[in-house]
């Protein structure tokens, strides 16, 4: 007996292909709502049709398999049709993330290569001088909800735009028969927004999102209903759809059946609005949106009935996990990056769990979760070793899931080192408990070697944070003949603390040594006083900026 | 740019390999409890060891890749440890059906050719005077609960017996590196249970099990806590392991993590203590196990405390669905068969749906449900063309889904059939919804084509089971040659009812078809009253010998 199957003739080997996300909700779903803001409101049965529409579109400009087709739009029914008919049509979708420097916006175009653009009109002023002769850009699809035309845009270049989105599918057919191909054929590409050289592109095949969908909707939907995922949710992205498909929440959600309600640009006022009149309960966000959206509702004296929140791109501090939940808003962590489609762990709840303090729970929110199902992550050492989840001994967290991406395009030499050793290098530094929760304690760029110790820069931050004087704080380390490296903290002070010394902030960071909360090789003893923090194009701390400046200084 | 893409060298793809299945729970789960009965209870951690021990135990009988091993055992933390060891090395598991005859059990055994056998001592008997001499196995380990010895027990086949199964594993090593290999080799094999003609073999791949297993995980966690997945959850078969792999829950659970419960061979007393014991929350079982569980619990006076139980096999009656809510289990309907590994529909439940009546509530849990995800339902008619899904049109239900067996072991005629038009044939009349539910109404070869129309029998039999004096009936199609058939109904009159007449039993079937719950052409002018029903070994109404009997007398 062969131990690899003979099929029937006809059998049908199901291959794990976008469209397939589609059939559940194709069956069950049709009268189901789908809306973009105040602007358009439809239901799945017409999605379904607007997909064939817009694979019609698309097949009129005779494209090559492969070819591909970028996207510069807020979030909206046009992005989420776009998700669906760009590779069903076997063309690879690149989700342009216009929260990037304009230079970076137009390197990661010219590396991907698209010949079509889908662009909204509010972002023309960024192509207004885009060298379309000398790009892969053959058409442009306009997208508009101001009524901006499009003519006169493009100068010389107008014949390029093939014509405004809704206009286009207005007069396209319905009729639309998605071929089967390869599982393993890329769907789309996006880049990352690395601080340090230029964007890389990552991708994922058709494979690759389909098992990222089916163990997004069961990691969530086996968490309790306070927390998880359930039919009857409403879901509204509040992480763009150009940064990691929106943690492929559109694809989930689509593949459920669930009601979607996409804002278009973020403003605290709109996203509250729809989270109320539209009954959001399922939504996902970064930090600093959080913060605007408990202000807006502190302005108006409301609270958020429930509102279920995964945090991730930042960590979630448990002041703001304090407030969130005071607003009754269910908030709690997910892990991710480009590279990971993006989900590898979630806080973990479950039914009849143990009683916990309100701090034991809301600690438990803002740690980086367990690992999700098909997950494998581990913790190795410099030599590749798998180390114990002991929750004291820390290294690189290293992954394999089926939907990392499996190079970064165009770059082999950096694909290769993301995969040394047969997993994916996170260059996060993180420990793990014997239960599976993960805490991130740095960046592997960003952790300090001292005498053969790893001394996390977050900790130290953590700690000389607590300061009363301390406004912002970074600790990145310098060289030092006697150690290797020596932590430097770099400190901006209050206004009226500006007379606050380094022997000051010291005393904080060797009181946490002496109750044993960083080690005491962890205390900086070179401290320097900046008036602004070195910041990055999205506002993270730039660190590798701070160590060209301050790195090799001995004394600073 | 390519649209396959191009792999880091060392970039891993992730094969869907049930040893995948392990990766969250080894990380997260390693205290949770697998118990066997009274009889075991152990953790996660040691169930991790127990498959590498049991795996080595198989390595020293040496092997060959896709060679089969068969389990002849009750449900026990033997058979799930066979579910994953015998699979992830590269070996194929026959899940040996006991409740078929003695004859269709070795006929299952010789077809699949299995070359080691797992057997129950209870089951001994059954192999008393079977032909090893003759037969595949090579190997015999035996299983006991009961103190009995295999001494003596295989006459001069003795030396096959390897040994004692818990005692291999006593002195087996705990370390075991499970390869990688094809995510398309075949894991498991069974034998329909079909009441016509020899058990056919299906049989299922690694692939097809992961993804059956992270559907499963996924459309029972949508659901909403009452009956949904949760993590916490406690899980327990009542549908035996040697049947379509439990439903697979044994992976499922495993992968998710729940403690589960194996009960041994089902006895209502013995289920309905570990229950309350264990805090059993989640489970599966045909109509008839809920039967006698409904029983013992009113013995005891006792209640369910919200067991959700999804019922499969048989039609959930809503007789039956009322008493199980009456008593506090969380009741519906799943449907599947053998060759669909078996999940294919759920009933559907929702957060915040509209109010519906106790009689809409119990209506829907006896339906057959909607489509799971990536589940593909169609009805066609007898051309092969899909017909509307307007819950008026009759047609066979057929399927594609990530997981149906791609033919029958070593019978390809019945495999083309099965794929015919590249769809998996059911062989189940059905008809659906608009919002995706389907209502079986008949078996393909049970539905009788009068003049045209289909009528279905089951339907048929439902009327004619509301008269008073009706103990049992089923209808089967007769020659007619007007109608091309016309239906016969066969009826097992109650004790004190013997003198009721065909004319008396006509009236309710002439007065549904009035009601129009009936068509007028459903109406059967012949009554043949019986002592006894025809039945099957599993006690089913024996259609086939009930045809054979009355299918071409003209006057019965």
């Amino acid at each position: 007996m062969s131990n690899v199957y003979t099929s029937a003739p006809q059998a049908y080997h199901f291959p794990l292909l976008i469209k397939q996300l589609l059939n559940r909700s194709r069956q069950t779903s049709s009268t189901q709502e789908i809306l973009y803001a105040d602007k358009k409101r439809f239901t799945y049965a017409e999605l379904f049709n607007r997909i064939n529409k817009l694979a019609n579109v698309l097949a009129d400009l005779k494209l090559e398999k492969g070819d591909v087709v970028a996207v510069m739009d807020w979030d909206s029914h046009r992005y989420l049709e776009s998700y669906f008919a760009i590779p069903m049509s076997e063309l690879i979708i690149q989700t342009v993330n216009i929260r990037l420097s304009p230079e970076k916006i137009l390197y990661t175009i010219n590396h991907a290569k698209p010949k079509v653009l889908l662009l909204n009109s509010e972002f023309a002023p960024l192509v207004k001088n885009y060298q379309f002769e000398n790009s892969s850009i053959e058409h442009i699809i306009w997208l508009d909800d101001n009524g901006v035309s499009s003519e006169g845009v493009f100068g010389g270049n107008q014949s390029r735009v093939v014509g405004e989105y809704e206009a286009l599918l207005e007069s396209a057919s319905t009729e639309f028969d998605f071929p089967d191909f390869d599982e393993n054929t890329i769907a789309c590409t996006f880049y990352t927004s690395g601080t340090t050289g230029n964007p890389k592109g990552v991708f994922f095949s058709h494979r690759q999102l389909v098992l990222h969908a089916l163990t997004e909707a069961a990691s969530l939907g086996c968490l309790p209903p306070k927390q998880g995922l359930s039919y009857g949710d409403v879901y509204m992205p509040m992480t763009p759809m150009f940064h990691v498909l929106a943690w492929g929440f559109p694809f989930t959600a689509t593949m459920v059946g669930l009601k979607q309600v996409y804002p278009g640009r973020y403003a605290p006022d709109v996203l509250m609005n729809l989270i109320k009149s539209e009954k959001v309960s399922l939504t996902h966000c970064v930090p600093t949106i959080l913060q605007m959206l408990l202000k807006e509702a502190q302005s108006r004296n409301e609270t958020f009935d429930g509102l279920k929140m995964i945090i991730g791109g930042s960590r979630l501090t448990e002041g703001l996990a304090k407030a969130a939940l005071a607003q009754d808003i269910e908030v709690y962590t997910g892990y991710g990056m480009s590279e990971t489609a993006p989900l590898i762990s979630l806080t973990d709840f479950s039914l009849n769990e143990p009683a916990m303090t309100e701090e034991e729970d809301i600690q438990r929110r803002c740690m980086t979760g367990k690992p999700v199902l098909m997950v494998d992550a581990q913790i190795w050492n410099e030599s590749g070793e798998s180390l114990p989840h002991d929750n004291e001994q820390t290294g690189e967290l290293v992954l394999r899931s089926p939907w990392l991406t499996q190079s970064y395009f165009k770059n082999p030499d950096a694909g290769e080192e993301l995969w040394e050793g047969g997993y994916m290098h996170t260059q996060d530094i993180a420990k793990m408990r014997a239960d599976g929760y993960i805490t991130i304690t740095d960046r592997l760029k960003d952790v300090i070697k001292s005498g053969g110790e790893w001394i996390s820069s977050l900790e130290i931050e953590t700690i000389l944070s607590l300061h009363p004087a301390v406004a912002d704080v970074s600790v990145i380390g310098v060289r030092d003949e006697k150690w290797g490296e020596r932590p430097l903290a770099i400190i901006v002070l209050k206004p009226d603390h500006q007379d606050t010394q380094a022997k000051d902030i010291q005393a904080v960071a060797e009181q946490a040594a002496q109750k044993g909360m960083i080690p005491k090789y962890g205390v900086p003893e070179q401290y320097k006083f900046v008036t602004e923090m070195p910041k990055t194009s999205v506002g993270k701390h730039d660190k590798k900026a701070m160590r060209e400046m301050y790195a090799n200084q001995t004394e600073v």
